[in-house]
């Protein structure tokens, strides 16, 4: 299996302290080793980083920890190879253009047959589930909005559904951002957290490190982690119940229903 | 303007001695300070660093720099900015997927009016006529081969009279890359030069640093480089002629005639 971690937050925010959590998980703490990735939003476009060698000794993940990059929307995953090599390819998040827009997905499950779908415009470059799942989310999104539509509901509609659909294959935990929004789904195993004011402590459970968020965040600032399982202590994290979609922007939940 | 650096070998290749000194021209030795990027190939996916900082001074290059990453085919870009401002998504090289392979692009010089052409499968993420004109090459190229021709040729002259045709709006050095082949299109400016046995030393021209490449490649080794302007001496760099489409694979000129 593998595990995800994603952020929404209304200022360009820091995961480091939460990614070093996460990070541990990837051949130290956890037996994720199979390969890391992270993509963080600037504007359109993202920054993506991904290294087929465990997190926990990448050199790539140890740049990205002593670096500054922030960001309002950030998705990270560790992975554990079940289906498709150890490779680059097959080492999420993946991204694909929509819109002019990059889209990122990151997922936690197996998908048994996904890959008797067809698809028609978009391709894996890997041999894994997820990505081949993802390809076939953004053709049904692409077939039914060949343009970014106006009522943002029915785009979270859609997703939902496929969302749903896709379910029915195995176990299909993931997160997805389209540029604007991050979507969570949670088959079986997803939890969240929000930071904001009034700030306190948190204890990384992996490295036992203890971060007081009120000398980092200001009074205005809003983060939500979004977790496969809880990277912190003395913060409540909230699960996710099955089935349970969940979107966020700028670190606060968006009403699904219209 | 901007520089250009595309390498093709047969073995996955260090680049950091030559990435050293295109680097300095990034707000050091040259003027092409606002951002830059490197693509690097790794079956069919890439790994990819981007920096709207310059070359010269960004913290990603520097840890590029200390890596040890390698590949056999790999395009960087510095910029220096007309059209578009400075900022990740107008960052070079850019990159699509098509076949399930990534295709990465970076251009030299700028296309007037290029953006009345209409797209249809692919859209820039960022407002440069470079990422424009790469959508628009990779939608004719969709359109003609949803597939992978077998025959390999088809696709390269159809890839050289996109290149001429888009010439034709402006100034278009550009070096392409399909995940299997190299290639470079000369507009008024790129040349190249190819390291095989028996090696000799080179000299940056930019840093002064030199390298005896005997004490690092083997007899079968071979490598070609393909730059804006030479970044060595006591090398023979080779100018290409304008409007020259040059395609290479494991470091080696292939034959573009049927």
């Amino acid at each position: 299996m593998c595990e995800l971690l994603g952020l929404s937050a209304n200022i360009p925010a820091d995961i480091r302290f939460s990614f070093a959590g996460l990070r541990q998980r990837g051949g130290n703490t956890g037996i994720h080793k199979d390969g890391w990735g992270i993509s963080l939003y600037e504007g359109r476009g993202i920054r993506s980083f991904h290294d087929p060698n465990p997190s926990y000794s990448s050199e790539v993940a140890h740049f990205f920890h002593t670096s500054a990059i922030k960001s309002k929307m950030i998705i990270s995953h560790i992975r554990q190879a079940n289906r498709g090599r150890v490779c680059l390819e097959n080492t999420h998040p993946f991204s694909r253009e929509l819109w002019g827009c990059d889209w990122v997905f990151a997922h936690n499950g197996q998908l048994k047959h996904i890959k008797k779908k067809n698809l028609k415009f978009y391709t894996p470059r890997g041999t894994t589930d997820s990505e081949y799942a993802f390809c076939y989310m953004m053709d049904k999104i692409r077939k039914h909005f060949p343009n970014r539509p106006d009522k943002k509901k029915k785009l979270w509609s859609l997703i939902q559904s496929l969302a749903n659909e896709i379910n029915q294959y195995g176990v299909f935990n993931f997160l997805l951002s389209d540029s604007k929004y991050m979507y969570a789904y949670c088959s079986n195993r997803m939890c969240w957290v929000t930071r904001q004011y009034p700030f306190g402590k948190a204890r990384l459970i992996d490295t036992g490190d203890v971060i007081d968020f009120s000398n980092h965040l200001s009074k205005n600032d809003v983060m939500t982690l979004i977790a496969s399982h809880a990277l912190t202590e003395d913060e409540k994290w909230y699960c996710m119940k099955k089935g349970e979609f969940k979107i966020f922007k700028n670190g606060k939940h968006q009403q699904l229903a219209a």
